[in-house]
């Protein structure tokens, strides 16, 4: 049976919420220690082992702070019963910043990882999701951490959404290979290159095509990523909005709408987050999944159900896999850096690390990265 | 009587067509003066005077070197007429990259101004248009750059779209000041500052706020703008197509779409981008609208009546007196540069600016620069 170690604190709806979520996930036979404010919960399942720990850090203004300074809190504690063997993945019902920094401090970085990614399921109306990554985990991305991006989305969707050679591309501003950022440009000549050895990567894709189904799994720094899954949760949310309200404005509309409300309720139901389970944590030694703190039961439970599913079809070892056949992991130690020479300087800046990762994926503790 | 210069290649269907939309445009009192092939065109109207250039650079690879080759360009002549005073403004219906290197090579940068941007009036289904700058124009930006983008968007918002006290935003992955990348988190702070004077300067704003009118003029590198463009009109129509899709698998539903179908056609309508007229080069010493290529003859015909508007409402004038009030103009020559000492090179390394630019934003021949 696979445990899924899951953090209560930070859900909006509060621990029993996610506790409902985790009893679904308990049914369809996962287990699963719930980590939040016991008396609170009170019983759930019999494969639901509740802990109890009512710190939630999932508010705090600096997460990496908190999660070094609160080895109480939720969301440390249930890292930590992964990292222990208690569990074989992570579920956070909190914030982003918290779940990232618990994860990087005790689930640690992959062997030749650079930086963790979120990748997440964006649902498209009317259409298969597409998986974007890193959606937020690093503002500001080098090439090498966009090269493993793309191997690391590639191995999930194998793994995850079951495509046999998913297409990777990367969201640019043109579909030429010369468009872009510096960046995008650099990794797009590279996984043209040896860099792309067991992907089926087929180059650049601009925002018109994203919805259109034109890849299975689209790369781009964190940043841009963030802005593309808002603006698209946005613009089409908005759009649902506009035509309710023009069918509201005549009786003839009216009616429409009332005939059309069943196609529209099921659109809805596709484009909803919940549906996902969250975005997931690549990149680490172990999975993890932050679900949204808006998530009802229904959406926690999927975050669960994903977990699980990931850890029975390996993610971990099939991104590693990729990751080395591709040449792409991060040379050990004393070997070579990259092409200009530049270190990339984790664990050994902490704060500088903090300040280009948007504070919210620290670096992990030095002592750990001397041990690679 | 204002006249402005049209270049009729490049467009999708044709010369033709543009010269159709020239003629709605004379209809309204705007005197035209139309480059293209003379012989395909033939006569259009009292105020439309064909000037024939039958050579098109549209579709040239590297539109900075047709520029500077080809000086019987259609673009080329149509911007040489507003250098010349000829006309009062420029519009393009042929590819932004070309219609932007003809423009800097000849209607050139203001005074002060370190980068042209192209802003664009984003169609929101069910509200107002949002404006957002830059949309392509500069694939990377210096934060003095978008600090210049966010004044010329207030005064365009003021004089075209006619708001009082328009609200800018950034575009950053969270509403926190410290969120974004460092270029942005820098922009806040000093917009926030004197940098904002005369501004309206509302913060940060998320993707998903975007459509929901939280800002009305937005700024973000033309990276972000462009994915931000085209995959907000990529979701929309995805959409309204799914609701379509969803309609059509019922005869409840078929029934409900034909009794819906004149509100969608209106929301339809309403995020036509033909309506906008394109995106306006903003921070020349004239006006430059770039129409989109697959526009019809409605669309042009916008592009032509928005640039004569922005004539009339002296657009060019109020920018650089906004920019002026912030004390946002680049120093002068000989004066000090900015915090970190950099010189922005325009002018004097016209290589390394065009690799900044993806080739679309050349700088000005040097010449021009030092007479500044």
């Amino acid at each position: 049976m696979i445990t899924v170690a899951v953090d209560a604190g930070g859900a909006d709806l509060g621990p029993r919420e996610v506790a409902a979520g985790a009893a679904r996930a308990a049914e369809k036979g996962i287990g699963v220690l719930l980590f939040g404010p016991a008396a609170e919960i009170g019983p759930v399942h019999d494969l639901v082992e509740v802990i109890d720990a009512p710190v939630s850090i999932a508010k705090a203004p600096d997460p990496a702070f908190a999660v070094r300074t609160s080895p109480e809190a939720s969301i440390v504690q249930a890292a930590r019963a992964v990292a222990d063997g208690r569990a074989q993945a992570l579920v956070s019902g909190g914030s982003t910043g918290s779940a990232l920094a618990a994860a990087l401090f005790n689930l640690r970085r992959d062997r030749g990882i650079y930086r963790p990614a979120l990748a997440l399921p964006l649902p498209i109306p009317g259409s298969s999701p597409v998986l974007l990554l890193d959606v937020g985990a690093n503002v500001t991305c080098r090439p090498e951490h966009m090269i493993q991006f793309a191997h690391m989305g590639s191995a999930f969707a194998q793994a995850v959404l079951g495509l046999q050679a998913p297409r990777v591309a990367l969201l640019s501003n043109g579909e030429e290979p010369g468009k872009g950022t510096p960046e995008l440009v650099s990794v797009h000549e590279q996984l043209a290159g040896a860099a792309g050895r067991g992907l089926n990567f087929i180059g650049n894709i601009e925002g018109t095509q994203l919805p259109e189904g034109a890849a299975d799994v689209v790369v781009m720094d964190g940043f841009t990523g963030n802005i593309t899954l808002k603006l698209a949760e946005g613009i089409s949310s908005r759009t649902l909005r506009a035509i309710r309200e023009a069918a509201m404005s005549s009786w003839r509309g009216r009616l429409g709408g009332l005939l059309l409300s069943g196609p529209v309720r099921k659109l809805r139901e596709q484009i909803d987050p919940e549906d996902q389970g969250g975005a997931y944590m690549l990149g680490l030694r172990q999975l993890g999944v932050v679900a949204h703190g808006r998530f009802s039961s229904r959406g926690f439970a999927r975050a669960i159900e994903v977990a699980a599913h990931g850890v029975q079809e390996d993610l971990i070892g099939r991104t590693r896999a990729a990751l080395v056949e591709a040449g792409a992991l991060r040379p050990p130690r004393g070997h070579a850096e990259g092409e200009d020479g530049r270190d990339d300087g984790e664990g050994t800046r902490p704060d500088a690390e903090d300040g280009r990762s948007d504070g919210e994926a620290p670096s992990e503790p030095t002592a750990t990265v001397s041990n690679r």
